[in-house]
């Protein structure tokens, strides 16, 4: 059982069916349902409720890593969604106690998923080279007390990756054919790598890149991710769906020669 | 890195892009593309290779949990397919350390699933009452060397579910409305449940039992995968595709009264 | 070569990829790229342009049925899309001549569509109680001059069809299930009856009542449509998509007993 | 009423399902469910029924065009889809008395469809230089007895189009931006092309050809289908569906200049 406390992140419900993401502090928070004080949930239990000022009840709960990506990471560059990643995680095999490698660290949600994976065994070296991005990585990494798990890099790896013999990694940056083979090398033999990429140009290069490098097993794939209305007696999609995020492809790097 | 040995699963990969799936035994195993002698592979790497009778080259692979689920696991019963599996991880939160309830173990894919993600500290408790699919899934989480992470249960959950205060719950069978209150009630405060069904009639019994119990946040989706042709210079995807394999509905369970 | 006059609809088109639809009045049509003088575009042809007061260019054309349902039809009600409705016209085979009934007016879209393919020689038979909806569709198939090709009734078909012998039938409406033994009986031997439903419940109930109906071959689908972005060197989806639309349902009339 | 004949194309429908496509001639069927006397369907109407050997009931009908490009064309070819071809027709602004000009005859199924909405007035110009093609593709709009709506070419459109000013135009050939500008130009002001292409590489070179073009509205899309079994009480997407077809793209010519 969860209790929660100051400097926690918990996603508030209201029976209206809104939703709000906020850091429990010593301050209030503001809804169209009335005004929460944040305190009221400290020492209690995720899933439980308090009342508004103007007595709505908002339940509060710990948020999963996909509501956090969808909701809470601040869109200061395009996230992964929560369809691409799960779907990644079991295709790069991550689990407790890997040494994952992420060229490319962005938003720094996958750095979370990869971290929340890794668990408290494994490690996630992230490279990137543009401070800001570094930053707000980090500070989303400290928020959920995971940067013992993230070693954060703020270089391109096209100047050395300082690691060797991942057991995974991820690209997600525009050229990634540019640094496949840094990747590819540092990479254990038979481990497998991911790249993330919007535009079919781009997987196009990335096909030809592999050709030349020591890889196998080459696998591109989209997926499509359809929410429906929760009614019973008018059960249907909803209206709107995302038509694109990325396509994915993954391969595995073999024994040279 | 990964050095095989007798008893492990490998994946076997040919140049010409076929893939099987064999434990190392003391034994040959006949391909289209010659025999292989599979003791060839034991104190070998991940990723290293070796030559079939009739000199083809055939690369060997630690397969990856995804991989595992699409050709491994016996389809005695409906798997559950890597797209919905990662995104149920995700979304349920699943990490090392936590204690899951399966209800309907089935062929035991999604079992091993969870075993891989909650670690050497978590723990999956699954139900089932069809004997046969007990002891198949047993097998089948032996045969990776997880069945300390998991305890089997060959009964119905409606005869009682023998713990309390789980951290998530999956329910993948024929009726899920029957089970959802023994389920939800058997979790900690602010846990998420999913269940897998495959008709929408489905859904809308799951919809109508979520309305009378402690449970907010219900969410239903369904996600698709298309895989496209490995072909840079003719980039397209592939001609057939899965049309449904489930409906993923997910909640939360929350504080009563 | 078609030579534009007062009262034809236009679909104006900006260098910058903005689209207006507009009908060719005496007056003036105000855009963000500048003032448009609409007379000036009678007597030319469709393909041709016009500059505005701040010296834009502005292509016009006349519009296709797909666009005139996307863009011009009001959304008083759900409209078809056109990719619904193009599936159906070949699925119904509606061609010149044929004798089309329309079950559910609404907002006149199909109407308009189903005007279009039966040809001069051809008749659509329209019904919709609800007399606001008729005459929203009445006006509409008049400004595209094909109101001698469509028969409206104002009355519920559960007060009788007035005709017989239908070569196909079209129900859009919120009950289907309730009109569907009349609408069959109202078809010739061997015609094609399409069902249009946004909810999947509305699809079981078509399917239980065609059980006891003379009908085969029952087909039911839905189509989704994804646009891509017009970039040939970063070609990708757009990131938004209709998510949902309808179900479609289609069968055929069999000789009874 | 469609009263058969001899000669007459017709789809055979068991109750159990099965379907089959067959010219009524002066002979015997086979099928599982027995042996069907196809003369006994001369002068009775679509939808009624004739017993087999086995006594099995046997309905037939007047396949609609959609039936006949799924099920009736020989597949020498790619075929166009229902799905895609339905879109097009709508897009393009198919109706009776229009000339349409067809880059590449291919199996005939776009012929024949578009045979069928241009009408006794209207008329298709369909271009194809390998004769074996246009020799299927003659004989299948003959079996329709459309022939005289149809005029054949055999010729790359290279050599020139014979004739001028389109209505509409259809592309489905492999390396469209080759004729595109010849299509364009024998197009009327303002009329609208499409193209039908498999790959993406495909599309971005048709973008590109387009750019010096006398093109606007260009518009790129790919259109998914999924069936549903026919089941009320177990409603569900079929297990598997088509992938991929084509890319759709279309635009409108404008006045040069």
């Amino acid at each position: 059982m969860k209790i929660l406390k100051n400097g926690d992140i918990v996603c508030l419900f209201s029976e209206k069916g809104k939703k709000w993401f906020v850091k429990i502090e010593n301050r209030h928070f503001s809804t169209h349902e009335g005004i929460v004080d944040l305190q009221q949930m400290v020492g209690r239990q995720s899933g439980d409720f308090i009342m508004t000022s103007t007595n709505n009840k908002i339940y509060f709960f710990t948020p999963s890593i996909e509501e956090l990506i969808l909701h809470y990471v601040k869109r200061s560059t395009q996230i992964i969604y929560p369809k691409d990643a799960g779907y990644l995680i079991l295709k790069l095999g991550i689990k407790e106690g890997m040494q994952v490698l992420e060229v490319g660290t962005g938003s720094g949600a996958m750095t979370l998923v990869l971290a929340h994976f890794v668990g408290d065994s494994g490690r996630v070296y992230t490279y990137e080279e543009r401070q800001e991005f570094v930053k707000k990585a980090e500070n989303l990494v400290r928020e959920f007390n995971l940067e013992q798990r993230v070693c954060f890099h703020t270089k391109n790896i096209g100047c050395g990756i300082e690691e060797k013999g991942f057991d995974a990694a991820l690209i997600d940056l525009k050229e990634p054919e540019r640094y496949l083979r840094d990747t590819v090398e540092s990479l254990s033999c038979g481990a497998t790598f991911g790249i993330v990429v919007p535009t079919t140009n781009q997987v196009s290069n990335v096909i030809r890149e592999c050709e030349i490098l020591d890889v196998l097993g080459l696998d591109i794939c989209e997926i499509f991710f359809r929410r429906y209305r929760v009614n019973a007696e008018r059960l249907r999609p909803q209206d709107v769906m995302v038509g694109h995020t990325a396509y994915l492809i993954t391969g595995r790097k073999i024994k040279s020669g």
